[in-house]
């Protein structure tokens, strides 16, 4: 299982100083949705430029403009998008057009998607679906997968994000997720590199 | 009817000349979505200090962590803020609760949001409904209209965006919206003042 770190709600500078104690031990950096709209598209420039070989996520939500918004973040270092999963399935589409002709990825966030739509989504096999628990919601993440899961268990790449923390990493490694989400549980520690080191610890082992 | 001028894809500076341009004519001037995925919270502070006096809607399109977007959007100098009506209730009502602690405003942008949904919104009467057809999709806005209005007309404040132009204005006064949403139909035409002085005109006439 891979772990992709995103940091959030700091400045670029301190996003810099975050992802450096932690870059040995994460596989994919998550530029967090409040960074681009706290700085914009320089939050993409400046972190790819401080890590030109991280792979880095660009959580930037789109929901419509798709071609504009993925090209813009791509351009600007991303090598992986976000679309909402309750965009448009022409958004969508637009997202995995743009993807492949930057050949980059996609993520498609499942946040408020119906049980129908999660369904429907599954057409977007090179993507990566995103199980996400939202910060407003104050849901349970287990039962939340459970329910997902169900629908979405034999999707190519999947991933999972909101609330991951060394009590529920184990059930989160037994749901085989590819990649887990992991924010506030290193980025607001007292030892970001420790913290960063044992989560990967605890989904590295069998 | 009142007229907001959505401006999208353009740097700060040449935003502010959009506005400049046409600001005798607009009476909110809209930050689109796509200067703040550019340039982040720094495009609201500059159109402030630019445009004091004005009214400001940054299209932040909040889907999740309500309170701390809307709070920087808000303290950055917007007056009315967005957020996504397929976000959750729970999003939504945080969003209800930061505007009324700013004593700021809110709109709902209902892109993708199911009927039933729809129904539910009804309950934010403080707020602005917004009935908005994508950029990404080629659905005509006078059917979008017909079907949404069906069930939300009785709510207090409408608006409507996307596709709006000379040839269909007609059509979105008779259809009684608070406020029509007009973007490239003023911003990339030759002379932009004229442009926003004739949609005022053909906004108030009786």
């Amino acid at each position: 299982m891979k772990l992709q770190l995103a940091v959030d709600r700091v400045s670029i500078e301190k996003a810099i100083e975050i992802i450096a104690e932690a870059e040995k031990y994460i596989d994919i950096v998550e530029i967090g949705t409040s960074l681009i709209k706290d700085f914009g598209l320089l939050s993409v420039q400046k972190i790819r430029q401080a890590f030109p070989e991280k792979i880095i996520l660009a959580d930037i939500k789109t929901n419509d403009e798709a071609e504009y918004e993925f090209s813009a973040v791509y351009r600007a270092g991303a090598d992986i998008a976000t679309v909402l999963g309750a965009a448009s399935l022409e958004t969508i589409k637009i997202c995995q057009n743009i993807a492949r002709q930057f050949k980059k990825k996609y993520m498609i966030d499942l946040l408020e998607t119906s049980t129908e739509k999660q369904i429907t989504l599954k057409q977007f096999s090179d993507g990566i679906l995103c199980v996400h628990l939202p910060s407003d919601k104050k849901t349970g993440l287990e039962s939340l997968i459970s329910n997902t899961l169900s629908h979405i268990k034999d999707f190519p790449t999947l991933s999972v994000a909101g609330g991951i923390n060394v009590d529920n990493i184990e059930n989160i490694k037994k749901a085989n997720f590819d990649i887990a989400i992991i924010g506030g549980a290193i980025t607001k520690s007292d030892n970001i590199m420790e913290s960063a080191k044992k989560f990967k610890l605890l989904m590295e082992e069998i």
